[in-house]
């Protein structure tokens, strides 16, 4: 009896699009001899991933996979194309040869790569996977915004902003940062909320990070009413933040009893 | 009257450790003319962003500028060093010359970097800086652990764990995903709050990711009472948080009534 023995499945970030954000690690996965693979949402659609890749001066090879992802959250539906991807990559998989799935931005947040992985792995447990890290979006459009995420000892939390205002209200106060994504549909109580806190010069919004098309607003006030690309986000600041002061190093043990301002347990 | 031309002060995120995961636009900088500058703790110590450097092969040029940012958090003394910092760069950068500040993981999250921009700017408003956006130690971190760290339209919270019990414990039950940084002083605290609320098997513990002395811990109970590096981490993924259905493009309205449960607005 002979062992099979399998390629790898390697998530190679791309980062957020710029070509130059892309990893030497990826960089070098895209060189290798691994078979391509990158998301798509329809059959004939685009791959942003890919075309990261394309910008980076790399030829599709003749043999690549497009896996489809649709736009949708029924979960039979998807779970029907996961199948469907995971068969396409198990057939180099499965005769012995790596394949590197493209993706953009990093590989571990909000990214397609870890349900591959999983039905992947379901269906052969054996396969080998690695994760080359990348350049998320938010890290880049802290870059071109020229200001920092989070400094010493700050919190930060990153939410898609379809939580509701409720929700975004309260993380706005609790944390010195607050990183919302695909604010588009939301974009107005947004900007009224940052209004009431006083907040609206602590905020940026950035569309497209890391991409040619990429667009930096610091007043976000100049939005009210207009229409957002899908692919933007808002970072805010909380210069109102109370802090207690943080345990260091083994110095101090932590004080239970203290009750943190901003984000306090409740 | 000759205006000043001056270089630009560029922050260049170098990742966490692995030379690999430098971006092609950090090693271009790194291979540009631009005066090398790195922070170091105190005289005569070593850089942690200077080693990642050296170990992608480069050579530390004859010119270079180390920048002493001590282990303290009295304000007076900080603002001294950064004075200092501040004038050590605006020799080459008033001279013409760029200045490439090395940067360990990414440069908009808990770097130096930003302080140096600042105290750099009061002196001289006029000087242009960029900044390279790298990959976090967290996003090294899920990818060598081999986990998602967020997926789809889940939330995630970066704290140091310094805030204390009953703060990590608030956010381990609000939160799809929480990441700890530093975990050393808090370990076994921190371990007793997951066995409190079976996430034992959600945990994972990941030692100086992305560095050749990386280390992965998938049971954390075993750690318990052990003393462990301070560049570690824990990534928790809660999987009791209930959800509310998100708002999703411009279909729906922001439901101010609806009441997210688990990050319920209080």
């Amino acid at each position: 009896m002979t062992m099979a023995k399998f390629g790898r499945l390697i998530g190679a970030s791309l980062g957020p699009g710029d070509p130059d954000l892309i990893t030497i690690k990826a960089y070098k996965a895209l060189k290798s001899e691994a078979i391509w693979s990158y998301p798509i949402r329809k059959q004939g659609a685009k791959s942003f991933a890919l075309q990261i890749a394309l910008n980076a001066g790399f030829q599709l090879p003749e043999t690549n996979i497009p896996l489809i992802f649709p736009m949708t959250h029924d979960p039979e539906k998807l779970a029907s194309y996961w199948h469907k991807a995971a068969e396409a990559v198990l057939v180099p998989l499965s005769a012995g040869l790596d394949v590197v799935f493209l993706v953009e931005g990093d590989a571990s947040t909000y990214s397609t790569f870890g349900h591959l992985v999983r039905t992947v792995q379901e269906k052969e447990p054996s396969i080998k996977t690695e994760t080359i890290a990348g350049v998320s979006s938010f890290n880049a459009a802290a870059a071109i915004s020229g200001e920092m995420l989070v400094e010493v000892e700050e919190t930060m939390a990153i939410v898609p902003a379809g939580y509701g205002v409720k929700l975004l209200e309260k993380l706005m106060v609790d944390f010195d940062t607050l990183v919302l994504l695909k604010v588009k549909p939301l974009l107005d109580d947004i900007i009224e909320l940052a209004e009431k806190y006083d907040m609206v010069s602590q905020c940026s919004f950035i569309e497209k990070a890391g991409t040619n098309e990429e667009i930096v607003v610091k007043d976000i006030r100049t939005l009210k009413g207009k229409t957002v690309n899908y692919l933007s986000l808002i970072i805010i600041h909380n210069p109102h933040r109370q802090r207690v002061e943080i345990i260091r190093g083994c110095k101090k043990k932590c004080n239970d009893s203290g009750q943190p301002q901003g984000i306090a347990p409740t």
